[in-house]
């Protein structure tokens, strides 16, 4: 099958999912075009998936390829508490995947895209060796609203959504929390990040971010079957790490989620995050430790 | 060195490289954020580049493979006649190279992102066995005012900027067309491409989109030292194809770039390329063909 029939069939597939109005041109041109809303802001964020790194083709179906590489992108979106709006995919694959296999790994992707609302507006094509998933999210919040990592200050209460320690073996086509972020973020959060690589270092992330120090005093919603040890610092959960003044009163849920006290944020100390009074190393997923 | 470290050091290169208002939060969250203008239409694109398909790290320095990436993509914005705005870059790289070569890539491109005002806003970073660089570009332009494929009329006159027929190898850092872009769109020029897999293939694109044929029945502006069918075929020339209508009075040059006119847009046929007239067979660059 030659490019341009693979491009013809993808674009297909595209204009049969979900077709948001900001998108006035989808796939097609030289670039797709977006027609922004008075008072919001965008989001942008892009998120690799590589074959014998973040899947194998034995562990993963094309569509849970297709479903796992838009669901961590929306992850980012989940954490700003912004809504989707449209993605791009720069696929590269083996010359022998060029037929069925994309159109199984497209309808994957789409299939999750239309539960969230999202435009596929384009992207890029190649043929490599190996499987790359690149994807692009924008998301939109209302302007100025966007959920930051910078923005925890020391007295606010740490919180978690869901359960933490399921590692992506046990968990092939994760849920983005897109419904929760924007919930969090309307009940007036401060700070959120989403738990890709681990408690351990996504926590310090933040705090590096907000000049702040952490400390878990509670006890952490561990998945069942997963270990403390998991829950600290297995990555792959893609749940929402937040913080909140401690006077805001939260739900017990947001949306069909619970939301867990798990600790408090600090002053001084930038990143470091104690557990049980005592420094806790993060072991969380690092490309290049 | 960890990918917290080579983050940061990415992020202070960017941080150094040129900083547009839009972008009000760039690299250090999960998502970058963006506040759009009135009245201008965002415009969206992305380009996977791969090791040994695109460049060699025999053939291309870290610098000219960060300048290729960026200026393949920003070309896609100078074909819709857009402004760029800002970047995101999902780099993975072997182990060996997340010392200096990672700077030199990052230098390189940024080199160009400044030159044509395009802020480092964010992006991934993963270890591979081979170097990958998809990146993705945002331009502005004004509203309902974008360049499309899909806007040739019969009748229209065809013409490119510059010369053709360069290839990759001679070609090391290509000049986004972006300047003659945004002129031809003011001067209210109707449809355009970027010739990046050949004029035989990106022509016979344009005429698909728009529902229309062409005949080529002029010289081509072939570039010194290339044939022919270099110029009708080969890849990566990086100027701008467009088509005008037939009264609209055009300058010789758009900025500092040679306009040349090679033939019309003729009704049915779809897709059709006459050369000389005989139907001209695309042997542009196809990844699957």
């Amino acid at each position: 099958m030659r490019e341009t029939e693979i491009v013809a069939r993808i674009r297909k597939l595209a204009e049969a999912g979900y077709q948001g109005r900001a998108i006035v041109k989808g796939i097609g041109d030289d670039c797709a075009i977006l027609r922004p809303t008075a008072n919001e802001d965008l989001v942008f964020t892009s998120d690799m998936l590589l074959e014998g790194r973040h899947f194998t083709r034995r562990t993963h179906s094309p569509a849970d390829i297709g479903h796992k590489a838009l669901a961590r992108c929306l992850s980012d979106l989940a954490a700003m508490g912004a809504e989707p709006v449209f993605c791009l995919v720069s696929l590269a694959i083996p010359a022998g995947l060029a037929g069925p296999w994309v159109t199984r790994f497209y309808r994957g992707l789409l299939a999750i895209a239309t539960k969230y609302q999202t435009t596929l507006a384009g992207g890029d094509l190649a043929r490599f060796e190996k499987i790359i998933a690149d994807v692009i999210c924008c998301g939109c919040v209302p302007r100025g609203r966007a959920l930051l990592r910078s923005a925890a200050k020391p007295g606010d209460k740490i919180y978690v959504t869901g359960k933490l320690g399921k590692s992506w073996r046990r968990n092939l086509r994760p849920e983005p929390r897109i419904e929760a972020g924007s919930t969090l973020r309307g009940l007036g959060v401060r700070a959120a990040i989403d738990l890709s690589d681990g408690l351990s270092l996504d926590l310090q992330r933040l705090c590096l971010e907000s000049q702040v120090s952490a400390e878990i005093d509670a006890d952490l919603p561990i998945a069942r079957g997963s270990t403390l040890e998991q829950a600290l610092h297995a990555g792959e959960d893609y749940e929402l790490l937040f913080t909140a003044a401690p006077k805001l009163s939260l739900p017990a849920r947001a949306g069909t989620l619970p939301i867990t006290y798990i600790g408090i944020i600090a002053p001084g100390h930038y990143g470091r995050v104690l557990f049980n009074g005592r420094p806790l190393t993060p072991k969380g997923f690092d490309h290049f430790a």
